[in-house]
């Protein structure tokens, strides 16, 4: 899992936006994946401003777009930056330099962006800047000749077609990347609080099955379906919590009471 | 890698989308990563048709938006899938379900999917609904109810901090795992070689046993627990496979013939 010291290192830059919304998308899935350093090239400030004033109303983006910075041209937006990765659709362009699945080289990312807990001292790592171009064009040859590498989410959509994503999906897709590893051993989130049906809970539930299975003549009709084995995998999906396995008890037991006694 | 008959098996199901710039962009990013299967629920058509409209002159999102299909109930929209997995901002509500993040669980949803190159037969595979609720609210216990298993993107914002992610970006997050390439630390699950039951199943049983809880009395003992998301989720336990579902359903059907008749 990135620390927060080390998505701190991360700036968001956005060359040549153009839509205030897109940009207000954007500082929304970062402030979702809890990264703040967002940069906006673009000659003309209309969209930012816009952008900035949108986000006072707009939900959970207030914060990033607040600190957000705008920049006339790429090479002072980055110049603080130690490695600077680009985004591209795969295209017809001839691109230069080799273009990595977002997934493949994101470890080289966290890598590089470092993890304090890991690393034993705060402050390790390097600043990266992830670019995202304008919706329209992407990024341009001379804004792609900034970056160190280039990477793509690879789409799936039929051959030979045009394809470009939304500008805010392809940023919360790039973050979710970024972020996935560190949850990948937790198998459940918080959430649950219940615990599970025990043992014993399962072999009651298992002895009023096959008794309420015996005497509505169901085990008389199909023989085979009131084996033992088979009555305790159904049984088995009675209640996934403790609570749940009570509330099929009391049904289960009620049916029994209700009933009548076979001739 | 999902096999094209594999995606086609997926159905992205909004349940109380509201504004038709959302769906758009949730068709868009179907598209972009190669499904096909959209289903609104909306008890009103309008933001539907106004989607259809704009996918007229909407980037990419033509051919599924025109494929789109609308509901006014959940119900219907999600009779032909075996398989319904909701998803859920973790919030204050008390989840009955345990939820999943989504890269530990997206492993088995790929599973159900099936995958004709691995498995050998094309045609192999469930049918599988990803869920996903409103903007402001969610999906609601309800409609919860109807899941068999949650799944949730993790945020990374700061604690206490209400999060909830564009529903856009939400579907553009869920598809990229289901697509992405391999699934480093993923469990080897098992084959499967049964189908599950699908949710008109689901929806048979939910009316049997509550027909059963309410001629034993159990519902007017707790009358808490005869609450139609309770009976929907304790229903949902009830088969894994569609033969167990049958199973279930040939001993609940021969309890209502032997229950007698209420006074």
């Amino acid at each position: 899992m990135l620390s927060a010291a080390a998505r701190s290192r991360l700036c968001v830059v956005l060359v040549g936006a153009r839509n205030p919304q897109n940009i207000g998308a954007v500082a929304r899935a970062m402030q979702d994946f809890g990264f703040g350093d967002l940069r906006v090239v673009n000659g003309f400030g209309v969209p930012f401003e816009a952008a900035q004033m949108e986000a006072k109303s707009a939900v959970g983006a207030g914060e990033v777009m607040r600190a957000a910075r705008l920049f006339a041209e790429l090479a002072p937006a980055i110049a603080d930056c130690e490695r600077v990765v680009g985004t591209t659709a795969i295209g017809g362009r001839g691109l230069q330099h080799p273009v990595h699945s977002l997934q493949s080289f994101a470890p080289e990312i966290v890598e590089q962006l470092g993890d304090e807990f890991r690393d034993g001292a705060a402050g390790q790592g390097s600043r990266v800047a992830l670019l995202f171009g304008s919706e329209k064009t992407g990024l341009t040859n001379e804004q792609l000749s900034h970056c160190s590498a280039l990477v793509t989410i690879p789409l799936l959509a039929p051959q030979g077609r045009h394809l470009s994503m939304n500008l805010g999906q392809s940023v919360a897709v790039c973050l979710y990347e970024l972020t996935r590893d560190g949850f990948e051993g937790a198998r459940e989130l918080p959430g649950r609080t219940t615990a599970g049906a025990t043992a014993g809970d399962r072999e009651r539930l298992v002895d009023l099955l096959l008794e309420l299975m015996q005497r509505s003549g169901y085990t008389r009709r199909f023989p085979a379906n009131g084996r033992e084995e088979i009555v305790r995998r159904l049984a088995g999906q009675l209640g996934e919590t403790r609570d749940e396995a009570a509330t099929w008890m009391g049904i289960l037991r009620l049916l029994q009471r209700e009933l009548p006694e076979q001739p």
